[in-house]
Order: C-alpha cells, then structure tokens, then sequence
C-alpha cells in the first residue's frame, strides 16, 4: 500500500510531501494507523547525514502512537483499534543472548532501526513522518489508556531511553540523581527519576528553565555556567545522566560523583569526549553509556509512566512546520517535545 | 630515632644514602624492621615530580615488608617479630563513611600517603627504600607465613591494586577477563584472575612475555601491535583491567568488551584519554577507574594469595642500583617487579 508522508531527500533539503510503500502484512505483522510522531534529535542527526551515510529520500520518526488498522493471520497480541506504539526498533534478530534476555536494542546482529534501516525483507524502513506503518508484533508497544496519543509519542524514545539507565543503577529511594540537560530527554529523566523516589538535580547551562525543573519534581538546579555549581557539587551524586549531545568536560562531571558513583551517557556526540583517569580512579567512579531499551522494558516504563502520571511536556505541530522545529530544537527552544499530528501530513 | 634510606633531592637527581628521622611510638604505633621494599611505577612519578609537587628530599617505597621490632603501649593487633607489611597509605581520617567501611583508600579527609604525604602529626611521610618505619597499627597487614618477605612486598601495592577490582567487578568462574599489559601490575592481575575461576586473556604489545603470561595463568595471550587483534577480539570480555599508565585508544579497547561489559583503569596516565561515547553505549558499557584496595581488603588479599599460592615475579636489587632499576622499569625490561634488599641501604 501507498501512504502519505514526509521526507527529506538530502542533507540539507527542506521537507517534502511524498507517498512511500509499505509491505502488505505477512501473518504476524500489525499495521498501525499513526497518530502522533515526536520529533527527536537523533531524527535531525540522521536526516542531516550527520551519524553516517543516508538512504534519501528519507522519513525519519521513532516515537510513533496510533491505532491498530490490521493484523496479520497469527497475530495474538492486539486487535483492530487497540492503542499502540513503536520506538526506535522494528525488528532484530530473536535468536542471540540479547534478545532471548529481552534486550534487542543491543542484539548481536545489531537491531532493525525504524527508520534509515533494512529490514529482512531486504526493504529500507521508513519511520513515523507518515500516515501508517507495518510492524511486526514483537516490536509494538501498548499505550496504557490514561496516557494520550500526543504524550504518549515521545516516550517511545526520550522515555525509554532515560527509564532504561535510571532504572539499571538503581535511581531509587535515598539516591541523589543529577540530570544534565533539560530537554526532551532531561525533562523526562527528572520526572521519571523523581517517580522512581530518588533526590533529583538539574544541571542545566542557565536557570531559564528553573521553574519548570522544579514542577517537574527537581529538588535542585545549578546553572553550569556559573564556575561555582561545579566546585561546589564535588562529590555529591550518586548517578548522573548525561542527555546532552554535545562535547562536555567529562572530567569536571565525573568529579560530581560520589564514590562508586556512575556517570552515564544517553547522548553520543560524534566527538570523542576527553576523561582524566584520575577523576574514575579517585573514587571508583564509572562512566557508562545507554542506548534506547528492550521491548519489554519498554511495555514497563509506559505502564511505570501510566502509574505514576507522567507525561512528557509537548507542543503539537502540522506537518508542514518540520524544519522551523528541527531549528528550534538546534537553538534549545523547544518546550520540551515536538509532536507532529500526522493527520496534517 | 634516626634511620638509614635511599633518598631523592630533586627531580634529576641520583638516589642518595641518607639518614632520616622516625617519630617515636605513640601508644598505637608499630615499628618496623624493612625487611624488602618492591619498587612501583608510581614511585618513579612521584620522585621525578610528574604528579605534582613534591618535597625533597623523598623517600619512595610503599610496598614494605618487615618484621614488627617495637609496639606501642595500646598495641592489641600486633607483637614483637610478627611478619608484617605496609602498603600505600599509613593513615586516614577514620571517621568518614569510606573509612567506616574499610575503605580507607577513598576516605573523604584523603588518606595520608606512605611517602610524599603531611600525617597527623604535621612531618613529611617518608616510604620503604629505608632501614625502618613506623606505623600506626590500623595500618600495618600480617604477611602469611609461606610468603618470603621478599616476593610479600609487591603485593601491598601492586596485589591489591588489581585484586580490588577484579574482586569488586566479580572476575569469577565463568567471566571473560582480559588484563592489558603485563608489567608489575598486569602479571599479579593475571595470576589473581586465574585464581578467582576466570578465563584470562592477556593484551601485551607483542608476545615477548607470552610463554610467561601462559604459565602465570592466562589462556589465551594477543599482540596489540597486530591491527586484527582488536578487531578479532570485539565483544569478547566482562571485564577488562588495564595496568597500562600510558595513554592508549580507550575506544578501541572498550569495543572488546561484551555487553554491559567494564573496563578498569588502574594506572592514571597524565594526559586525558579519549573515549568515542558510542564505544560506551551500544553494548552499555562501563569504563571505571580503581585505587588500592581498603586495610581489610588488603589482608584478605594477601590471605588469598597465601591460600592460592600466588607470588610475584620479582628480581632483587641492591639500594645502590634504585636508579638503574628505574630505567629498567621505563622500558619495561623488568621480570616483574624490582625489590629492594634493605639490607644495602
């Protein structure tokens, strides 16, 4: 089938209507009626040619909320009009250490992306920036009912992405969590850690954002760019997660951390970033790295997020306003998620 | 009282026979006969002012073994003629919640350091590479009686530092662990590993040392220096010591780990060393820094070594040749560990 969408067809080309082909359904796929598609950094990195070679034209999109339109034969988990998402994965290789254990982000054979990948029907996937898609059961999430179509798009990647980490070094009760960054990822992290019962600090360049770090559950925030915060928060966290994806001083951050405290990278800048040993060494601090998370981790952070009332903070868009959002999400100026109501492409 | 030592007066200058002052016993305090003095890398550093300022004249040496010659009045833990050792600290603040937990190493006042350091009672702290020292009980370890004083000695400093994390990030039976280098540091870490129940590997420059690294344990033996080595090797470790203290390609290095995988700094080169974020986290890697080991760590570490039958290779020197031995080190032309005879102070 045909469905409308929106491309780019090179690296510095503005969005453009077009129609793309998804697969007709073999009998364990689901086709998704899109509602809502976030609009992520990494949408820009990849849209742009910045993380590696493109396959243009290009429909980017990985945080994607909608309806159940069809199933395949075998499908037994969702029926027609059930709610559903999709995040950063559509497929992988079910069978090596990582996905038996429900970790396919990190699948052996490396994970089908949504978008900018191949899949085993041999096709390039093309993501959310559209009207519908076709995923294989395994990989569509259920959205719990409290949480709207809108809101529910940017857990799909900024939710999981900041869940998966928090959850892995144990941000819980009596832990003190610093969030480096409020955006997309960070004002997620904030509210999600705080749920998770841990003290939370906002680390954010300026204090513009400061009343908003605090309603959504921040206990603290320092301004990065005052020389002070950095001196004066020595060794304090117990878990830092880093959102920003631009070069930082690592070593001044790992300096925040407690002892046995872990630093960990969601973001990943295309430059390589510079630690002195000395600030791991000095009190068996870790500097770890997350991507995304599993399926099933997934399925956890949206009914966690259900439970617990979060919601990510979005400003919804047409389709027509892609590029003057992908600007202002370079310039910071976006509060907090860009959502693109599909029903406009 | 006055003591014989091998002392630096400045950042060039030859080692030189010398006298310097012990304090008398307080009530907890143990005087030492040195016995053996191992030399470390990290002596090298500090005499040569490469880690900051030091005070001259220096008496390096913070892996001392010895017999117990005089025991202050309150002395419960040790007697006269007990096998003894020190390692690289005398003291700590012991109040703190790191010293609470035997982990005097990260103690939040800073430990007060065998040499180079300022102690409680406001004199400079002078090392091993002398006749005697004196020490407050808290920090004096019991050597086993099947260590020679002689091969105990590397242990203080160079055991502990890689029993610490090898123990902490659980090398045990069933783990993949690779150690880079074998010098002082890499050759203990080997031997320990093995004895822990993990399958190691031993990532060297070139297989010179490869028959030894064979026999202290390690099943499988890589030269760094052959560009497939690290392409070969991708994904396959838990767990990675590196005792090198030069700066190496940390990305490539963390790309051998397997998910979730940590590789463990030991040695702190000076230079910041470069880290490609992505390396981190696409298997949710860690890169973790370790200092020593705790007083109470430190014992079981040498109760493990008694128990396993794990000795270090070393070679024994006379004082007069502490400048040789130096070169020696830097060009790694070393079997494993120089040990100073205090007799020939």
């Amino acid at each position: 089938m045909n469905v409308k969408a929106r491309a780019v067809n090179g690296p510095t080309e503005a969005f453009e209507k077009t129609e793309i082909s998804r697969r007709n359904l073999d009998q364990h796929d689901v086709l998704i009626e899109i509602k809502y598609a976030g609009i992520c950094h990494s949408d820009i990195h990849t849209a742009r040619g910045e993380w590696g070679d493109v396959h243009y034209p290009l429909v980017p999109g990985h945080e994607i909320a909608g309806i159940v339109a069809e199933v395949g034969s075998d499908v037994t988990s969702f029926k027609v009009g059930d709610r559903v998402g999709v995040g950063c994965m559509v497929d992988s290789c079910g069978k090596c250490v990582s996905c038996r254990e429900g970790e396919e982000q990190y699948c052996e054979e490396g994970n089908i992306q949504t978008y900018g990948g191949i899949d085993k029907h041999g096709e390039h996937t093309q993501g959310g920036y559209s009207t519908h898609i076709v995923v294989t059961e395994g990989f569509v999430l259920r959205i719990p009912d409290s949480i709207p179509f809108d809101a529910a798009a940017p857990l799909l990647c900024a939710g999981i992405t900041t869940y998966s980490p928090l959850k892995k070094w144990q941000a819980d009760t009596g832990k003190k969590v610093a969030v480096i960054g409020l955006g997309g990822l960070g004002h997620l992290a904030v509210k999600i850690a705080h749920a998770m019962g841990a003290e939370v600090t906002v680390l954010s360049q300026t204090l513009k954002k400061e009343q908003d770090g605090l309603t959504f559950g921040a206990k603290n925030y320092y301004a990065t760019s005052d020389p002070e915060t950095l001196t004066k928060l020595a060794g304090s966290f117990d878990l830092i997660i880093n959102t920003v994806s631009a070069k930082l001083d690592m070593s001044a951050y790992l300096n925040l951390l407690a002892l046995n405290g872990t630093l960990v990278n969601v973001g990943a800048p295309s430059e390589p970033l510079e630690v002195n040993a000395f600030s791991l060494i000095s009190k068996r601090r870790s500097f770890a790295g997350s991507m995304i998370g599993g399926i099933k981790e997934t399925q956890e952070m949206l009914d966690f997020c259900a439970e617990h009332n979060i919601l990510p903070e979005i400003e919804v868009i047409s389709a027509d306003r892609i590029d003057e959002a992908y600007e202002r999400v370079l310039e910071s100026d976006v509060r907090y998620r860009f959502v693109i109501d599909t029903s406009t492409i």
